[in-house]
């Protein structure tokens, strides 16, 4: 089978389609069309097996991932998802698996309205890279600059199940029943927040995703808008699947360098807190208030009045 | 080194800037603003050792050459370049090699107005994947479906240069000297005829870049207009360095089915043949006529009145 055929028969004929899209794959370049007074997102992600994912994670829920981590990026900026490309490198063509791949990825395209649109496929150890482009309105992006002393935070979901998930996968924790299920499935299935993200742009100051875990993601929002920031860590929405499954200690520490929730963290200043609360709450996505943004430019996580220190304090995926 | 540094220090921070960029590297996406009623063409092409490209090829080249080969999609759908995402992988940080490569990569950059604006490095076997996206006019986009019976068939430079410089880098053609150095630097340099295409948007009937080979390319030309052509390999244009290096059957059969050319193949109506010539003319470029489009669907070589058949039928890389 050539490369190209791949993406073409795999991809392009059963995926997602848009109107804005003139033409697909097939030519030298897609061509699509944007909206007018709309900026485009764009984001790259690659995805290595043994760095990224476990060898013998199901090729479905790879494919719906890889598309999901590319949206959380946009539901970051509250960008609308668009249009994409794959660019997949596989030691060889196993069609049943490609067959699975697929399914999961076109689920999560058609889910969320992104198309392919192109795309290349080559051989060697399996990694997946996806390009992402999204829409926003000019002027209306979420980013990381724009915390301001007094804002609160906020967080979509629950914290650290992906993370709790992997580590059952890899046989760190011993847990079966339910809750081992529905937690492997929240680190193979991540739910982007788009909706969500859309839904913040008028209303939050600043916003990220969580893919490295909290700790390291937030330091990202205190960076770039130079603040600070104080987490009650009480306050870290947990599943109850995560409650059940360790100690509460144990679960801070999931929650607050886990990695890979895929959930939004975002800061709202006090005007805005009604406005938003009443807005998330129609989208139907649940939310907590975890802290407020400081002057300085530490963090602190805080605990009944007291510093709070978590188990482990890094996250580098699971190649450490 | 962590990854997100790698694309920001040797790509971002170096890179060219254009002032449709909102945003660069260092958020969760980047922000671009398209120009008006413009289309957005986007292609993606993965490069990965040992397959595209050899294991001593000289970082600068392959730097250039993984930019040079996604500019070469965009100019043959007549797009101008605009933004590009940059997805590495590689064994190891090995920073002179890194400092080489983006010199390259942004020397491209520059040179046709691209920005970087994301990217992703993972350790692994070394692999470049570019996202590339380009602005065309609504509506003049320049594709493979729009050939007629009765066009001219043109490409532009000359042809087979890359694959008999590939040739005398693997041993296989024993040549040296200035006509051996000029072929080595077409295949690491190729020029992809980026100002040429933009030119052919009202005049072309329909366009291809030359990657695989003029006989394997010309062929998706005839699927997707549903056509026939007559090419007079008398006519394929060929260096200096060509002609004096290998004798002129062996020369046609490097023009025909040598690869990586990224020589523009496109076919201009007979009313629009004037207007053709002068427009690329004042582009500065080199340009052929080598046959015509017919009816049917094959591909017929002619040589002084008789059927031609080139030594090499078909050319995949060099993986074969």
């Amino acid at each position: 089978m050539k490369e190209f055929n791949v993406i073409e028969r795999f991809f392009a004929e059963r995926g997602q389609a848009r109107r804005d899209v003139e033409l697909s794959v097939g030519d030298d370049c897609a061509l699509v069309n944007p909206a007018e007074h709309k900026s485009i997102a764009i984001s790259c992600d690659t995805l290595v097996e043994n760095v990224h994912f476990l060898a013998d994670m199901p090729a479905k829920a790879l494919g719906y991932k890889s598309v999901a981590v590319n949206l959380s990026d946009l539901a970051a900026m509250g960008a609308e998802p668009a249009w994409m490309t794959l660019a997949i490198t596989l030691p060889n063509i196993d069609e049943a698996w490609l067959d699975a791949f697929s399914q999961g990825l076109n689920d999560a395209a058609e889910y969320y309205g992104v198309a392919l649109v192109g795309g290349d496929t080559t051989r060697g150890p399996k990694s997946i890279t996806i390009t992402i482009n999204g829409q926003v309105p000019k002027g209306k992006a979420l980013t990381r600059s724009g915390a301001n002393n007094g804002d609160w935070i906020y967080v979509t979901g629950t914290l650290g199940d992906s993370a709790l998930g992997l580590a059952i996968l890899r046989g760190e924790q011993t847990l079966s029943g339910d809750a081992a299920q529905y937690l492997i499935q929240r680190h193979y299935y991540p739910t982007p927040r788009v909706l969500a993200g859309q839904s913040l742009r008028n209303l939050a100051s600043s916003a990220i995703d969580l893919s490295d875990g909290l700790v390291s993601d937030i330091g990202h929002i205190l960076k770039h808008s130079n603040v600070g920031a104080t987490v009650d860590v009480d306050q870290l929405p947990l599943s109850a699947a995560m409650r059940e499954s360790v100690e509460y200690e144990q679960a801070l520490s999931y929650a607050l360098t886990g990695g890979e929730d895929y959930e939004l963290l975002f800061t709202v200043p006090e005007s805005q807190r009604g406005a938003l609360e009443t807005s998330l709450a129609h989208a139907g996505v649940s939310f907590a208030k975890i802290g407020q943004i400081s002057t300085g430019n530490k963090l602190r996580l805080m605990k009944e009045g007291a510093t709070f220190k978590p188990i482990n304090f890094s996250f580098e995926h699971f190649t450490s």
